[in-house]
C-alpha cells in the first residue's frame, strides 16, 4: 500500500539522506536527446530520439512561445492549443457586459467568427538555433569583470540586430551552462492571432486561487487560438483578409489517454532554474536570502496593513502591492519549506564536495580548480553586500514616488548617450512605458504609507555594518532614526512629484535641468544616483567575472556527472526544452496518497455553486448524463479531467503539450503542486509533480458540452 | 490504483445508487453474536462467536463504562486503559502550577504513587443484563399515549430502585428496538479510581482542534487508570488502605500489530444512533431539522458576534455560548453534508418502500401495517409543530435569565408533589445543580444580548402560522415586533433576576410565593408555564404512542432483513455493543487516498514546535534515534502511531478496546473521520471510519520514551 516508502523511511529514520538521482529529472535541449536516447527508450519512448533533436524541425517546431509561456500547433491551418490562463488576456479583450466570454466561454463555428487578439499579443515559432559560442567568446577573450560583461553584451546586441533584419523575425542570444555556450535564437513572430474556442471561466479556471498549486485538480485550463498571416504567407498585423498560417508541422491529438505509469514527455519554454548553482549559493538561498526576504517583506506587509486599518483610502491604493507582497511571501515560504524538506543544502554540499574530491585526481584539475575557487570567492564577496543590495532593491520596487524620482534621474543620465548604448529599459522605445509607470503612481501612492515603508527599509539599512554603507545614502537620509524621520517628513512635505502633471513635465524636461532641480525628492534621487550606478557597475563586473569563470564549474560538473553515467541539462533560460517521465501519483504526507488522474466525479464533489467552484449547468448536466462513450477510461469507466506526472517543469511551461510514447498529444501542462515550488532549485523526485489537462476531457467538452465538431474534425479527432 | 471505485462510479454516473449493504455495519448486542457467527468467522474471527455472547462474562466483562465513554481492564490488578481525553478530568484534577501533569504527563512507578481521581469519577462494570420485556410491557398493556409513557416510566423506576438495593450497584432499564424489548442493566460502580500513566498533552492530544475529526492522525490518546476497592473487595470511596480491584477478566495486549485488511473488532458503549428511524424521519432530519437548526443557530451566532463587536464585556460573557453554537453548527453541517453525500433520504425511502411492498404479501401485514401507518401519522403530526418546538427549545437553552425564571417556576410547580413523582431534573437531589446553574448566570449574562437573542427567536415565532401559536406566548410577548420590543424592554428593565442573591432567594422561597411574584420576569415565566407543561405533555403522549407502535415497524424491518439474509442490531443506547470489520483505507475524495496506518514520520512532518503540533523533545529525540526494535511494522520497518478501521462506532465509543482476530488488544478507539459525522443516521461504508491508537505506539512510548517497565510487565508485554 505505501508505495514510495523512501520518503517515509528517510523521515522515520531521521536521516539527511541524499535525494535519489532520478532518470526523470531534466529539461533537455533537443540536441541532447540523441545522447540520452537509451534512457528515453528505456523509459518508454517508442519513436527515434534522433527525431526530436532539432527544435527547428518537426515535431518540435510545432511548439511555440506564447508570451512568457508555451503553446503548440495542432492543425495544418494554424490552430494553437494553450492554457486558458495564458490566453486570458485575449478572452478579456473580447469581453464586455453584452458579450461576456470570460463567464460564458466562446465557440467559433467558422473562421469568420474567430476574434482578433489584443494587438500586442504574439506567437513565436523558433526557426533557428545556432551555436555561436566561438564568436561570442572571441569578443570577450582576454577581458575580465565589467569589460567581459560589456563585450558579451555588445556582440550579442550586434548579432541580434543583424538577425532581425529579416522582417517578422525576433532574435536573441542566450547562454547555456552560465557562459559556457551561446546560441543565437531566431523566431518567426506571428502578430495576427485569433480566439477560436474557450471554455467558461468556471471550467477553464475551476477552483481558481483555492486550487492554485493544488492536486487533486479539476480545471479545464485550455483555449484554442489560430495564427494568421498575410495572403503572401508573411507575418502581419491583424487584417480581415489575412489567411490562416500553415505551420511547417503540427502535433497529432491522441485517440487514447494515459494511465498511471505511462510514459509521457513534454516540450516547452521553462523560464528559469538554479539547479546547477554552487553549494554556497544553495546555502545562501536557504539560510539567508529566502528567510530574510520573507522577513523584510512581512515587515512591509504589516506597514501597509497597519496603515490600511486607519485609512481606508490608503488601503485601497496599496491593495495590489499588498497582494503582490503576500503572494511573494507565500511563494518564498513554499520554496523554503520545500528546500528544507529535501534537505537541499546538505545534499548539494555533499554532491559538490564529492565532485571536488573527484576533480582533484583528474588532469583538468589544475585548470579548473583555481577558477572554481574564484567563483566561490566572487559569490562570497557578493554575499558580503547582500543585505544592502536586498534593501536597495526593495526601496526601488516597493516605493512609488522615490522610484519615480530615481527613474527620472536615471533617464536624464542615459539621455546623454547614443540610444544603442543606453541601459536596457531607458532607451527611446522604453519612454512610453516610463510615462505609463509615472502615471500609474497616482492610483498607488499615499505619502504616509511610502514614508513608513521607507522608514522600515532605511532603519534596517542604518543598522548595517559600515562596510555595507553607502556615503550618498547616509548623507541623504542621516545615520539615526531621528534624522531619517526628519528628512522623510521634510522631503515628502515639500516634493511636488505627487502631482501627475509635475512628474510628466519632468519626463519631458531638458535632461540637464534635473541636475539643478528645485524638487527636493528629485534632488535626493540625484544625490543617490552615483551610489546606485556604482552598485550597478559592481554587479555587472561580478556578473562578467562569473560568466567568465562559471564555465569551469560547469565543465567539472559535466565531467563528474559523465563519470556517474549521467548527462547534464543546462538550467532553464526560456528556451525550448524537452522533459520526459511518467504519469505518477504523489505521496505528499504520511498516509496521504494522491492518485494521478482526477475524474468528473471530483467536479461534482467540489462544486458549491459559488465561485470558484461553480461548474456551469451544462457541464453538471452532462456529468449527470454520463455520456462518456469513447472518452472515459476503458477500465475504470471514469471520465478523466486532469492528470499528474513527474515531468520536469517550471514557470514558462504553462501550455506545454504533453505527448505519449508515440509522440501524440495526450495532455496540456498548466500547473505544479505546492510541494514542487522549490523545484526551481532542486528536483526532488518524491515531491516534484506537474499538473496537466487530460486531452480526453477537452475533447469530451468540445464534443458533448459546448460542441465544436468542426474543430474536432480539424484536429483529426472527430466527434463520436 | 483506484481501490473502492464504487463511490466514484456512482458519482460519475450521477446516479442515486443504494449504498451497498455491508457486513461490517452493526453495533451488535453481544447476545446477537452467535446468530451472526458465520459472518464473523468469514470476516476473520478466529475464536468462537459464542464466547462473546454474554457481556457479563469474559472477555466482554473486561469492557467498562467510564463516564459517558469506554475503557477496559488490561491486568488482573485492575489496570484500566482508556483515552487521554476521557481521563482528562483526572489529569487536570491532579495538576497545578508546581506539578503540571497536563503538560508533562505522569508515570507511576509503584502503586503508592498512583493519584486519586476527582471524587465524582466512576467506573462501571456490567454485572447483569436481563431481558425484562414481559414485566415492562405488561405494566403498559392496554394503555396509550401519556399513560403508556408513564406506565413504562413507573415500572422502570421501581425495577431500578429494587435493583439498586444492593450496595455499590447502579441499575437502569433500557429499551432495544424502540419499545420492542426492555433490559434491566446492572452495574458495579467503582468509586476509587487512580491515575497510573498519562503521556504529555502534546502526545495525548497531538494536533488538538486542528486534527480533531481528521485522518491522518498522530495522537497517542491513551491513559492508564487503576480501580481500587475496600480491603473486603467492595466498591468504596477513595481511602489510603483500599486495594486494587481484581476484575473477573481482563484483556490480553497483543504482541503483534495489525495491517491493512486485518480483521478487528471493538466493544464499547456507543451513545445514540438513529439508523432504524423511518424514511419520513430521515427526510425531516435532512430536509428540515438540520438546515433549519443551522439557520436559526447562525442567526443567534450573529447576534452574539454583532453585540460582541460593540461591547467587549458582552463578548467575554458569551464566549462559551458562542463557541458551543459554532461547534454545533459545524457538527450539524457535517452531518448534513454527509447525509447528502450518501443520498440518505432517497436510499432510506427506497428501502422502506421495498419493505412495505414486501410486507403487503406477508401474513403479519394485517397486524403491522395499521400500526406502521399510525407511526407515520404520529411523526407527521409532530412535524406539524416542529418549528415551534425548535424555537421554544432554543428559547430555554440559549437564554440565561428567562431560563432561570422558567426553571424557578417549574421547580415551584414540582415541589407540590412527592419527590419520587417529580419530573427528572427537579427532584430533591437536583436542587444543588439548579442552584449552581442559577449562580453561573452571573458570568454568562448580558441583558442587551439576551434581549436580542429573544428578539431573533420570538420574531421567528411571531411569523409562524396560527396552528403553531401558543396563546400564553402571544399574551406574554404580543403578536407584533413592536409589541415584542416594548415588552422585552419593559421586562428586562424591571426584573431583579439579574442579581444573583435575588435568584437564589427565589430558589429558597416558599413555592406558593412564586405564583404571586412581583418580579416581572418571574411573572412572565408563570404566564408561560401552562403552555410549556402542555407541550411537554404532548411530547410524552406522542413518545408513549411511539413506544407502543414503533415495535411494529421494527418487527417488519427485522423480518424484511431476515428475508434479505441480514440481521438487525438495535440502535445505540449507551449499552455494551460489539462491532467488527477490518483495517481499511479511506478514499475521501476524487484522487485522494488515505492509508490506514500513520507512522512516527508524520509526527515530525506535522511538528511546528508550537501547540497543537509541539511534540515533546524526548519523543522527537526517540524518533530521530529510531529504536523501534520489536515495535515497528516488520515489513515496512516504520513505527506505527494510529490506524483506521471501518468499525461501526459513535460518540461513547471513545476508549473502546480494538481486538484482533484472536481477541487480543491491538488498538484503542478515540475518534472518527469528518466524513463519518453522519453515521449516527446512516452507515456509509465508503466513508465511515474509526480512528485508533496503535497499541504498539503506546507500548513503544512506555518502553523507550517515558519508560514504565513495571506497567508493561503487568500488562504481559515486558519492555524489550
Amino acid at each position: 500500500m505505501k508505495r514510495p516508502t523512501f520518503a517515509l523511511l528517510a523521515a522515520a529514520l531521521g536521516l539527511a539522506m541524499a535525494i535519489p538521482s532520478h532518470a526523470d529529472e531534466g529539461m533537455w535541449m533537443p540536441s541532447q536527446l540523441p545522447s540520452i536516447g537509451k534512457s528515453l527508450r528505456e523509459a518508454g519512448l517508442q519513436g527515434n530520439p534522433a527525431d526530436l533533436a532539432d527544435l527547428t524541425k518537426a515535431p518540435l517546431n510545432a511548439v511555440v512561445k506564447v508570451g512568457g509561456a508555451t503553446g503548440s500547433f495542432i492543425s495544418g491551418d494554424g490552430l494553437v492549443l494553450t492554457n486558458h490562463h495564458v490566453a486570458f488576456g485575449i478572452i478579456q479583450y473580447n469581453s464586455n457586459a453584452q458579450r461576456d466570454l470570460i463567464q460564458n466561454g466562446f465557440v467559433s463555428h467558422q473562421r469568420t467568427e474567430e476574434l482578433p487578439a489584443n494587438p500586442d499579443f504574439r506567437l513565436r515559432v523558433t526557426t533557428g538555433f545556432d551555436k555561436v559560442s566561438d564568436q561570442v567568446l572571441a569578443a570577450a577573450k582576454g577581458k575580465t569583470g565589467r569589460a567581459y560583461f560589456d563585450a558579451i553584451d555588445a556582440v550579442s546586441k550586434s548579432m541580434v540586430a543583424e538577425c532581425e533584419r529579416e522582417p517578422g523575425t525576433r532574435c536573441s542570444v542566450v547562454t547555456m551552462f552560465y557562459g559556457r555556450d551561446f546560441y543565437l535564437v531566431k523566431q518567426l513572430e506571428l502578430r495576427d492571432v485569433r480566439l477560436v474556442y474557450a471554455p467558461p471561466r468556471a471550467i477553464g479556471n475551476y477552483g481558481d486561487e483555492v486550487d492554485n498549486f493544488v492536486w487533486p485538480r479539476h480545471a479545464g485550463d485550455f483555449t484554442l487560438l489560430r495564427a494568421y498571416v498575410s495572403p503572401d504567407g508573411k507575418p502581419a498585423d491583424y487584417a480581415k483578409d489575412n489567411v490562416p498560417y500553415h505551420p511547417p508541422a503540427h502535433l497529432q491529438v491522441a485517440g487514447d489517454g494515459v494511465k498511471e505509469g505511462d510514459f509521457v514527455m513534454l516540450a516547452g519554454y521553462p523560464g528559469i532554474t538554479y539547479r546547477h548553482r554552487t553549494a554556497a549559493e544553495f546555502a545562501d538561498q536557504v539560510q539567508w536570502r529566502l528567510p530574510t526576504t520573507v522577513q523584510v517583506m512581512q515587515q512591509l506587509q504589516h506597514v501597509i496593513e497597519d496603515t490600511g486599518r486607519e485609512d481606508r483610502q490608503a488601503a485601497i491604493r496599496y491593495a495590489s502591492q499588498l497582494q503582490s507582497l503576500k503572494n511573494n511571501i507565500k511563494r518564498f515560504e513554499g520554496e523554503l519549506d520545500g528546500l528544507k524538506r529535501s534537505d537541499a543544502v546538505t545534499v548539494r554540499r555533499k554532491d559538490e564536495d564529492a565532485m571536488m574530491a573527484w576533480l582533484a585526481s583528474q588532469p583538468q584539475a589544475g585548470v579548473l580548480r583555481p577558477q572554481i575557487d574564484e567563483v566561490n570567492h566572487l559569490i562570497a564577496a557578493g554575499n558580503a553586500m547582500r543585505e544592502r543590495d536586498l534593501l536597495m532593491g526593495l526601496m526601488q520596487s516597493q516605493t512609488q514616488l522615490l522610484r519615480s524620482a530615481i527613474m527620472l534621474q536615471r533617464l536624464a543620465h542615459e539621455r546623454g548617450r547614443p540610444d544603442a548604448q543606453r541601459e536596457a529599459g531607458y532607451q527611446l522605445r522604453d519612454e512610453d512605458l516610463i510615462a505609463g509607470t509615472l502615471r500609474q503612481v497616482q492610483r498607488r501612492y499615499d505619502p504616509a504609507v511610502e514614508k513608513r515603508l521607507l522608514t522600515a527599509l532605511l532603519t534596517r539599512y542604518q543598522q548595517l555594518p559600515d562596510a555595507q554603507r553607502l556615503l550618498e545614502f547616509d548623507a541623504a537620509f542621516g545615520r539615526t532614526p531621528d534624522a531619517l524621520a526628519r528628512k522623510l517628513d521634510q522631503v515628502y512635505g515639500a516634493t511636488h512629484l505627487g502631482d501627475e502633471a509635475t512628474r510628466l513635465a519632468w519626463l519631458k524636461a531638458d535632461p540637464s535641468s534635473l541636475d539643478k532641480t528645485d524638487d527636493v525628492l528629485l534632488a535626493v534621487a540625484a544625490q543617490l544616483q552615483p551610489a546606485l550606478l556604482r552598485m550597478e557597475d559592481e554587479r555587472k563586473s561580478r556578473e562578467g567575472d562569473l560568466l567568465r569563470l562559471r564555465p569551469a564549474y560547469m565543465d567539472a560538473l559535466i565531467a563528474y556527472r559523465e563519470k556517474q553515467g549521467r548527462a547534464v541539462y543546462p538550467d532553464a533560460n526560456a528556451t525550448l526544452r524537452v522533459s520526459y517521465g511518467k504519469v505518477t501519483p504523489l505521496m505528499a504526507r504520511d498516509a496521504v496518497s494522491y492518485e494521478p488522474v482526477t475524474t468528473t466525479a471530483g467536479i461534482v464533489e467540489k462544486n458549491t455553486n459559488a465561485p470558484p467552484f461553480d461548474a456551469p449547468r451544462p457541464l453538471l448536466d452532462a456529468i449527470a448524463k454520463g455520456d462518456y462513450d469513447g472518452y472515459a477510461d476503458e477500465k475504470t469507466k471514469l471520465m478523466p479531467v486532469d492528470f499528474l506526472s513527474n515531468l520536469d517543469t517550471t514557470g514558462g511551461n504553462s501550455g506545454s503539450p504533453v505527448l505519449n510514447a508515440k509522440g501524440e498529444l495526450v495532455g496540456l501542462n498548466f500547473d505544479s503542486n505546492w510541494e514542487a515550488v522549490s523545484a526551481s532549485w532542486m528536483f526532488d523526485p518524491r515531491y516534484k509533480r506537474a499538473i496537466h489537462v487530460d486531452l480526453r476531457y477537452m475533447r469530451w467538452l468540445m464534443d458533448k458540452v459546448y460542441p465544436a465538431p468542426e474543430l474536432l474534425k480539424e484536429m483529426g479527432v472527430p466527434a463520436r
